[in-house]
């Protein structure tokens, strides 16, 4: 091993990048491609590099890039990505393949993302289209310093399957990579640098945020209409619905033409949801059969290998995205669909079936099947965006493969993992990887598991049923029919709030949803210094935290699964408020809460402040001005800075949005006064274009 | 890609080398070393190179070696070593890693042999220390001449997620690879040439054979030996004893030296063990404590990553190999230990806890980490084996990692894996590679779970309750002891039948434990030659045949699980008689069988003829003669070549040792009679040497 110190560049402030070796050309930001935002990273202001001098060392060996970074003993490693088994990663080797099949803690995943976050406060990216590997301090080198105690199994009951190591290492095949290093105080501003130096995170249009439903495949225009009409008869407010499989003349491989069967008049059909206040999602697949329009095109300049008879092009070369561009415009985006679902860009190979181009496949940019597996989710998502932004229309869809970068990307990951504990794990995990994930509902087995994810996907990026197999709907239990017409009616009313948490994203590269580690810097180190007596406390310590979760700063939502009655939510420091009742619960500590099936426990943090929006069956079009109820709960003064654009265009990236400071102030006499005025402390305040949705503003105090 | 034919060099009758590129000096073959069993090759008669021509072509991209094999639409692949979730891998993508949790179906496992037999009678052998990756028909050229028809997954039922593809193509990084080829007419003589090419099969002393019982950790000699007596006083036959992690002074890393508390006289203690019968197994791992008396030695000849806080030695360096084989002949082997449990050598990354060192480990002779876990197993048992043919002593014992080469290496796998279906396919699985694999005992949920496994490890290569943890012992539930003892004996009868399976193994290179596929040519092809109308025949068509398995050629044995009173169990062409009653079923169809607990379903094929020894404590020493009863099924003549030596000398590798057949025929006057004479159909036959073990014979025949 010939070791050498990192060279540190400055990219931006907090922000630094180290190349080892020869860097390859196409990485993942390289795709997204959509620079740094520089003016927010300043706005955050300057900082230390927290690896200066010579303690992070690179080296190759057997055609792979080492690098090594320091790892103090109670240091915690979080984030690559989607993970959906653990929230830390110390101790833990993770191979950062894109894989659909995340069945094992592997480090495989759908969105495997080269980025994590150090509880020292510190976060690196391996900017590589390659797999990297990354041993969170699983590796012991025999020439270490601090090498640990070495105890006996036979007789020391502390001894460790995984003694404490003093390093990181991060391996990648080839004979170079490029690192970026990012600053910060806390976690959370390690990812916000990191979510800024991607671009900022992505505003969805408003519509985005309603509820999603999505049919059986193989339904025809008419059983689709008639099955969205079912929602405005029965009052459950939905905005989009998604088409699975069958809208294709064909699919498995797919063809990207409508089926003139199923869907003849396709502009019709979608014009006519739209007047009816629905957006229209399409899914689709990469692999294009030979019996598309566009197949002999594309077919030169795809990889050497098939997937299910159909041609993986390779999208890194400009012609083939012209071709798959222009034939999206023109037979989807101009025809008037909402966005996509980005299906089967992961590839599969650790259950029964196995499918995808090899790891060896050759491609006519000399991009190789380990590369282009590892981004191509990353390349349909940036050309669908393209298209859109080209439109001037902002979409928002779903996608089954990710990598670094995609923060500004307005795709949410799914997946066919469908455990529930997990689901809610990955919503803690994904916050610190610039990733949106939607724990979606497919079947159940019971009315009560229904209820159980219903309610807590309303809290999610994403709010979906997705009954593409299942055709299961709202209404399939009667029996708690109310109760999901509650949650469902719930979302929509939570949708300034939640649109406001999604301008965080892109202004401030703050994510919507936390976890309790991001928010509140709980490192979980095991010394603590404050409250170390305090019971509360030691629990977060010893606890992954990964079953309860932050909604903007001020919003805990504590889920319970089928078969609960109740639960522990760890409530930090402070008072914490029913979310419906206004009850008071005491923080800094461990609570027992019991919930009823119509219940999801959710607690208002003292002086939170949310705007709700009406009942309404879909969100107002750009123009349609709705009142706002603001509650505020507790006895603190409390603000809210409350966003609002036209919903729709990218004007506000240019300054076409408006921010209000929502205050709530205890008067002289003890009684409480919500006010509104434009806000002085964000960006770009004052500005006002036409189409904002929220007008009169009315306030309810919850101080229980 | 710029592909090459390749130009196979003959090494052995019916056995090709290709060498693609520069090929590494360190290979799975160059570690174990024994060379080719060549007279057996040139017994088997010589063969067609089944890939003449240009048909398998290589080419290297990305740092990766590529080997492309021709794959017909109804071929079936088999092997990759133990493997616990497939019989075929066709259309499955296996990464060979070594990995001690196979929880998954990627390939990984303790012993990921890279080696495959084809059902239309060829062997593939990658011979190399690093990790193969092989697309069993997972992979599809765009420039196929054979391209998979396209299916649309909307309207098509018979869309598959894996299409027919047209090749197997093998994976290995660095620029270069040796692929040995092995012809056959039937899958079994491709596995005999593969198995002598390797040098034969192993040949166990005959102890060996015999019960297996494993104390829990910590116990003292004194406990040991209590235990030991117990099986004497309550009449269960056992013939070694297995100590386990406390007999070392240290053992995670380990000291390799007795523990002083523990053990005070190890030479005494095994000396009064082998005077009551028992042989003893020592548990070791192979990472290094600082505290051993050899650590300042090797310490300078390990790589450069610590596990546990031990040194992990390089023992392809000469030098490394005399410390660890002089500290253990000195300590153990010269001591009087039988043998020893090579626990740990394959590492874990998929569990919650991470052990070994990294891929990117760096070893004194140029050896990186991927290479060295993938022959760091073979490498523990090619020095243990040496030491003690170095003392002209047989041992055995058992590994937790294996590769290539290694059928002549006196080693059985085992695993925490512990599905009991899992278990008896990896019994199924295992004799496509050269490997052994014992379903241990371990804890049980149940009495009839307890009694379900005792009765398959007794038809397995090795009979062992591993009580390390539990405690358990044969006598723990005593509503079942009767059953238990009944098995224990049985496996003790059956020892003449499979120390001759083990002659056959090494002389011949036939498994002892067969697969249907391997045993009868049931290759599993869609399109059925013979007896297509047969409905047994297309049940084994359509079966993966994993939860059956043929001891020799004679004896099928189908257990029952846990929950179990009947199972089918399919019985090729012929008459089959029960082993205990001789009852008879017709064979040609899959038969419905209910049995009770005291009963595994056992079937021998009509002629069968199986040697039966009396039911001893342990098995007989050197030298002392025990009495056969020779059992014959069914009303067909038959003959069995019965194989004798000394049971635990390397003399018969010269020719100590004796062939017997057994014949059985009808006389005129429809009466039954047995004759014995020295074979002369078998190699080396009529010569004698002292202490054989089978004098006198007499017969039963059963003919229900």
């Amino acid at each position: 091993m010939m070791a050498d110190g990192i060279g540190w560049v400055k990219r931006a402030a907090g922000v630094w990048s180290g190349q080892i070796g020869s860097v390859e050309r196409v990485t993942p930001l390289s795709i997204v491609d959509r620079g740094p935002s520089l003016e927010a990273l300043s706005g955050m202001g300057e900082a230390d590099n927290p690896f200066d001098g010579d303690s992070v060392r690179a080296w190759t060996t057997s055609g792979k890039t080492i690098v090594s970074l320091p790892l103090h003993e109670e240091e915690r490693i979080y984030g690559f990505g989607l993970q959906f088994h653990l929230m830390n990663h110390r101790g833990r080797t993770k191979y950062l393949r894109v894989n659909s099949d995340p069945k094992e803690d592997t480090g495989e995943s759908h969105a495997p993302v080269p980025f994590f976050v150090s509880s020292r406060g510190y976060g690196v990216l391996v900017n590589t289209a390659r797999i990297a590997t990354v041993h969170c301090g699983s590796t012991v080198r025999g020439d270490s310093q601090n090498a640990p105690y070495i105890r006996d199994r036979n007789t020391d009951a502390d001894w460790l399957a995984t003694p404490v190591s003093d390093l990181t290492e991060i391996v990648v095949s080839g004979d170079g990579v490029e690192i970026l290093l990012f600053a910060g105080d806390t976690m959370m501003n390690v990812v916000r640098r990191y979510n800024l130096y991607c671009g900022g995170g992505t505003l969805p249009p408003r519509w985005g945020l309603g509820f999603w439903h999505r049919v059986p495949s193989g339904y025809t225009a008419e059983q689709v209409m008639e099955e969205a009409e079912q929602f405005r008869l029965r009052d459950f407010p939905c905005d989009v619905i998604g088409l699975e499989p069958g809208w294709h003349s064909s699919s498995y491989p797919v063809t990207y033409e409508w089926s003139k069967i199923r869907f003849p008049d396709p502009r019709r059909f979608m014009a006519e949801m739209s007047l009816r206040g629905f957006q229209i999602n399409l899914w689709e697949n990469p692999y294009v059969a030979p019996s598309a329009d566009i197949y002999p095109k594309l077919a030169p300049l795809s990889g050497s290998y098939t997937v299910w008879g159909g041609v993986a092009p390779d999208y890194t070369v400009q012609e083939a995205r012209e071709i798959y561009m222009e034939q999206h415009r023109d037979e989807h985006v101009d025809a008037g669909a909402a966005g996509y679902k980005l299906d089967e860009c992961d590839g599969s190979e650790l259950t029964g079936s196995s499918w995808m181009f090899p790891a060896h496949a050759e491609f006519p940019s000399g991009l190789d099947g380990e590369q282009m597996r590892q981004v191509y989710g990353l390349l349909f998502q940036q050309m669908t965006d393209e298209l859109y932004r080209q439109r001037g229309r902002r979409t928002y869809g779903l996608v089954r493969a990710s990598n670094a970068g995609s923060a500004p990307m307005p795709y949410v990951l799914y997946s066919d993992l469908y455990d529930h504990r997990q689901f809610v794990r990955a919503l803690c995990n994904s916050g610190f990887s610039g990733l949106l994930w939607t724990p979606e509902v497919r079947e159940t087995r019971s009315a009560e598991e229904f209820v159980r994810r219903m309610q807590v996907v309303c809290f999610s990026p994403l709010a979906m049923l997705n009954a593409w197999s299942s055709g299961v709907k709202p209404w399939t239990y009667p029996e708690v029919e109310p109760i999901i017409r509650k949650y469902l009616k719930l979302r929509m009313r939570l949708i300034p709030y939640l649109y406001t948490l999604f301008a965080n994203y892109y202004f401030e590269g703050v994510p919507p949803i936390r976890s309790m580690q991001l928010a509140f810097g709980l490192s979980g180190e095991r010394t603590v210094a404050a409250g170390d007596d305090d019971i509360a406390y030691k629990a977060m310590m010893a606890r992954e935290m990964d079953d309860q979760f932050m909604v903007g700063d001020d919003m805990l939502v504590a889920p319970l699964f089928a078969g609960e009655s109740g639960r522990e939510v760890i409530l930090p420091e402070g008072d914490w408020y029913d979310f419906e009742t206004g009850e008071l619960y005491e923080g800094g500590r461990v609570a027992l809460i019991t919930a009823g099936l119509d219940r999801i426990p959710v607690f208002m943090r003292c002086g939170a402040i949310v705007p709700l929006m009406p009942e309404l069956p879909h969100v107002p079009a750009a123009g349609e001005a709705v009142p706002l109820t603001v509650r505020h709960y507790g006895n603190s003064e409390g603000r809210f800075e409350l966003y609002d654009d036209d919903g729709q265009s990218f004007a506000y990236e240019a300054g076409g949005h408006r921010w209000r400071t929502l205050a709530a102030n205890r008067l002289k006499d003890g009684s409480w006064q919500g006010s509104v005025r434009d806000s002085n402390v964000k960006m770009g305040a004052g500005m006002e274009t036409e189409g904002f949705a929220y007008s009169e503003i009315s306030w309810e105090f919850m101080h229980k």
